[in-house]
């Protein structure tokens, strides 16, 4: 289809290319450079008008600049007449400032999601947001990807050889180990943190099952990684035979690399929905692509079928 | 007036020190902070609810870091139930990016206004746009401070010993030149770029009467110093005694540096509306402070004064 044009900025070019091979299509000519000063340039170098445009941005690191390089592309693509300009977001920053914590704080998710609107985005594709309700802060419609399948596919292939237990590393996350326990018909523990007096160390408390297990560690984001690194070790300390820790969205920022090599976790499987720079991979991380599905999405979107039955 | 707030962020902090200061008010408290990931934390840590609050801060570089701390900062003070929020940008980055020079480009200074207008700021107050058309891209009142009288006082207190001629390096900036031609009484030139043939370098033709006379360039922004530079050398080739440049906003990416240092530009009077790194700073570089000018337009719109008086 002519109409259905594929753009993509600059965070996670090889995702992008590998989701224009999934649909078939070449991705969109468009410069994104820099004048001097650091301001963005963009020009578009094809004509969209009457187009269907789907823009490919990971809204991970440098987050600023990422998100303002997708707002500048979504304003150029209005003023070239696109006919509707559909945001794929792999990766959605400031997901975790969700809400008030404290008084006086902002709820930055919201404000991204005003900000695209404003810009003139007509529609956005996530995945695995760190907050469902995140999909509430727009007017615009969302479609919502889940990256447990993608996770539980690995794992099945994988045939482990005993038992296994899904462990989710708190209780936030227990609606999102029980979706991977289903697939992988096991078992779910919680680790259970608890400070018994004000000012003493946290202790790991674990409830369920784990001992002489395989224990699988899920997470939405696995950023410093200190919370995964101590479930892991506190799993082995309670005599679980091994860990392994999967997540969709690798921010792995500060000493999170270093975190995971030196703790008790045998593999870390992530996604692909941000890229993972060359020099960070080791061997214990396995990445698996997010692309087939993002792209069988893009079809489904510009062909108006449900997404939904993407997860049947 | 216990109602009125003002409130930093980090573009600019000397600046807005000694906005406070004129004003007579301490800088709110408030803690502007990175997470691991680089993600933008903000807290407001007084209360503001039913305060008219001012936020100071150019979005000079990095740009995009600046404009989100920005946006952020205003949708956490609207959560904290602000009565009025009052953007003080005495640096309007993007304001270069205004129309569409080319088919398929952004106008990013218009989506900025926007996202402040979105983010729910209720006022802006600028100082020298690059194009007054600027203030018609807000819905929200905008008031325009001007710097020339801040360039021209500096001027005259110098009481330079022999004719002066205020010069303009482009066609663009002639009403600029005539603003502070009138205040020094002095006549105006202008650089007039022409390239010959395609390929063939630009011939820098000088129309009005400069020879043996002080010559004193301005312009708005310096950037790269590109022009400034060619034009102090064109002026010095063709006579004229002395040159000297001034601009309110200096920019002053890439090469301008080194560009101002080896050219025949004798002093650079700019302003401090975007805030200079000690190490920048050289004997040929001179700074005002707008300070009092953007303290005085804070207190004249606080009380509902006209802000177009201080200009008299
Ligand atoms: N980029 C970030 N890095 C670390 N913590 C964050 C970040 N953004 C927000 N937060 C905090 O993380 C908490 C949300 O965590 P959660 O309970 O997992 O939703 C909130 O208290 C936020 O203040
Ligand atoms: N940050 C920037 N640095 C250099 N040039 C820019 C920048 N932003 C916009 N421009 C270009 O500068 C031109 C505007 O210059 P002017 O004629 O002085 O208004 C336009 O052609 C823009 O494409």
């Amino acid at each position: 289809d002519p109409n259905l044009k594929v753009f993509s900025l600059n965070s996670n070019l090889p995702l992008a290319r590998e989701i224009a091979k999934v649909i078939g299509v070449e991705l969109g000519k468009s410069s994104v450079t820099r004048f001097s000063d650091g301001e963005i340039q963009i020009n578009i170098e094809e004509s969209i008008r009457g187009c269907d445009v789907y823009v490919i941005q990971s809204t991970s690191s440098p987050v600023n600049e990422n998100i303002m390089e997708l707002l500048i592309m979504i304003d150029a693509l209005k003023r070239a007449s696109a006919k509707t300009i559909n945001i794929v977001m792999p990766y959605y920053g400031y997901a975790r400032q969700d809400r008030k914590a404290r008084a006086r704080e902002p709820i930055t998710a919201k404000l991204v999601a005003n900000l695209l609107e404003t810009a003139g985005a007509t529609r956005v594709i996530c995945l695995d947001l760190h907050a469902p309700q995140i999909q509430g802060f727009f007017e615009i419609p969302t479609d919502h990807l889940m990256g447990v399948p993608i996770l539980a596919d690995y794992f099945i292939k994988r045939e482990f050889n005993g038992d296994i237990v899904i462990v989710s590393p708190d209780h936030g996350g227990v609606t999102r180990a029980r979706k991977l326990a289903e697939r992988l018909k096991a078992p779910i523990a919680i680790i259970d943190k608890r400070r018994p007096r004000p000012n003493v160390a946290e202790v790991m408390n674990i409830v369920g099952n784990i001992e002489g297990k395989i224990a699988i560690l899920i997470d939405d984001i696995i950023d410093t990684a200190g919370t995964i690194t101590l479930a892991a070790n506190a799993l082995v300390e309670n005599g679980a035979k091994e860990v392994y820790a999967c997540c969709t969205h690798p921010v792995l920022s500060g000493p999170a690399m270093d975190r995971i090599q030196n703790s008790k976790i045998k593999e870390l499987v992530i996604t692909n929905s941000i890229a993972m720079p060359e020099e960070k991979k080791t061997d214990k991380i396995i990445q698996l692509s997010v692309a087939p599905l993002m792209g069988e999405a893009i079809i489904r979107v510009h062909e108006e079928q449900s997404v939904s039955t993407l997860f049947d």
